[in-house]
């Protein structure tokens, strides 16, 4: 088979450290099933503000393109806070998702059954929930022009920011949707503010008229940005796929991700468009942020790093086998009691980073 | 005392059958306690649609400027679901907001102890849970100009929404945020998304300033929109006072009442600015919907309607004492196992709305 090119971009905090685990399954794959990676590693984030000035390379994003794939860590250093606008860490992620069109993330609020009991909400609502929230990326009041701080003749100051969504940004995120329903509970919501935004009502009239064009075998429903905030806590198993804009689905995929009660285990994916070669950009990370509290200290859960890079396989290269097997060994060895101190509880045994990716490897 | 003049505009739905159970407090504080009102009623929502074609007439938003408080009932109707964009019964509670300046909507988050297990949180999370989110309600995303959806020269469209915040826009529901924790526990934390909008950015320069300038005595923190999402789930009793946009206002405070297990207990206030003669416009009304499926039946909870009631003494008459009068009679009513359908539990007693409202002014 063809070289599978990837860039890893581990950038700060506890991104580095998980992001070894992963490379702990890469030798076992190497070894075990012959398939190796070609691999480029980079700077991101405050990592690389801190040597060049810049959150992200041009040479980084380019790089980016011509891989087939992106393993991110995460971004975001408190000596960075007050950089700022234009030196924000969290500009490399923004970057990424704009120069290489990832317009559609994939965030799955997965439960794993070992623990249910982690949630705040009871173990009744929450066990088993498997939701995927579909959030468009590149659009959206994330990139809207005008935007920007203006001093106004008075002295004082007004903020713009300007939410845009067009007929083909809307309908490529929903296909997104549809065709992921399509291979699970054949459900898909569409979430916006219709009653109060244009460009929600637009969302909802493009969604209606592609589904009854071409997914009319999938049951599309429609629900209000703050209904489905309500809707989230009151029985989040009424969801199977959600389909939303950038900035609702900002909040409502890290609620969906605090309903399981363990971020420390989600993984996302964000893919763009199928080019003319077939190839599609895409970049995988786990939806916790850099934890610089214990970064450095051996405690960070590599869980959902781990599950990023299972992402990877079934998205970008179709080995679903190879993913399966990786979630599985992650099930297994949270069966068996192993548990990072972010998911630890009574009775369970308390591990580190590496003891945690050791375990899996060994389940595999 | 001089007369009390109240607009009552109960809407669709259930709102007129609530609004009846107010009727028998105001009874009840006209015998006992020597209070009457001066009372108005109209219409709004789809049942103004029906009878005059349009959600609010100019007439009604005259009254509403004219007397010293506005109590609300609810708006939406299914048989207007598809109306238009300019006909949606909601556009009844915007123009209100928008034409009296109702600027800061204040939405307590409580739960009550006898209602403690209605949660699908853990008891343990949310026991004593006291959060009053202040949401801006006349700016920001809902009114910013431009808007509206367009058609391009491909035969595509667009939708576009503006998002606006002006630095007095700003301080003054900031100020309405650090005066209401002065009076409970003396922390504000201020939520927008200051890392991907310069609204959010200017949001948060503004709040900082006012804070160092008039209200360093108060505890201020700074959160992301979606991490305050997450944590209201984690951990929602961190928080006292909320301060926040339009639009992130919309869905937390859902989120939020959400997790208190029942939303037909609570109330809300929108408030205006202090005009020269010192009147303040005033919007109360409770949270929860105009639920068409069980209007008319007798079944709806009449407390948020009640408490809304209570607030509206409070905020517009500084009557402290008759408030606490009916928020005490409302938790005793519930402490001694009365229950309306929505808020039943194993072991209490279900009972319609009149009996609930009735069981209210026995206990005053
Ligand atoms: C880092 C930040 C810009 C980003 C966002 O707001 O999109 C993050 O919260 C996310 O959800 O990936
Ligand atoms: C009815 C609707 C326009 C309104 C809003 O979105 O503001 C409602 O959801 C609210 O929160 O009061």
């Amino acid at each position: 088979s063809e070289t599978k090119k990837l860039l890893i971009l581990p950038g700060d905090g506890i991104g580095p450290e998980i992001m070894r685990e992963v490379a702990r399954i890469m030798a076992w794959m190497s070894r075990a099933r012959g398939i190796s990676f070609d691999i480029t590693e980079d700077l991101v984030g405050g990592a690389s503000l801190a040597v060049h000035g810049v959150p992200i390379r041009q040479e980084v994003i380019d790089k980016a393109r011509a891989v087939d794939a992106v393993l991110f860590g995460s971004v975001g250093d408190p000596k960075w806070a007050s950089a700022g606008f234009d030196r924000r860490p969290e500009i490399a992620i923004l970057k990424l998702r704009q120069e290489l069109g990832l317009f559609a993330n994939l965030r799955p609020a997965k439960v794993f059954d070992a623990l249910a009991e982690a949630s705040t909400l009871k173990p009744e609502v929450v066990r088993g929930l498997d939701i995927m929230i579909v959030r468009e990326t590149v659009g959206g009041i994330y990139f809207g022009n005008p935007r920007g701080i203006e001093t106004l003749p008075d002295g004082s100051r007004r903020g713009i920011n300007t939410e845009v969504y067009t007929t083909p940004e809307i309908e490529r995120v929903a296909r997104v949707a549809f065709d992921l329903a399509r291979k699970r509970g054949n459900r898909v919501c569409s979430v916006e503010k219709c009653n109060v935004m244009e460009s929600g009502l637009l969302w909802k009239e493009v969604v209606t008229d592609l589904h009854a064009r071409e997914y009319a075998d999938v049951e599309l429903t429609h629900m209000l940005a703050d209904n489905c905030a309500m809707q989230l806590v009151r029985n989040p198993r009424q969801f199977d796929v959600i389909v939303t804009g950038n900035l609702f689905g900002d909040l409502l995929s890290d609620l969906a991700s605090m309903l399981t009660g363990s971020l420390g285990m989600l993984p996302s994916a964000t893919l763009g468009a199928v080019d003319a070669n077939g190839k599609r950009p895409a970049l995988y990370e786990p939806i916790h942020g850099s934890a610089p509290d214990i970064a450095g200290k051996g405690q960070a859960n590599p869980l959902a790093q781990i599950l990023s890079f299972a992402m990877l396989l079934r998205y970008s290269f179709d080995m679903h086998e190879d993913a399966a097997l990786i979630e599985t060994a992650v099930a297994n060895v949270l069966a068996s009691g192993l548990r990072t101190a972010d998911i630890m509880s009574p009775g369970m045994a308390v591990v580190g980073t590496e003891v945690m990716g050791e375990a899996v490897v060994r389940e595999l």
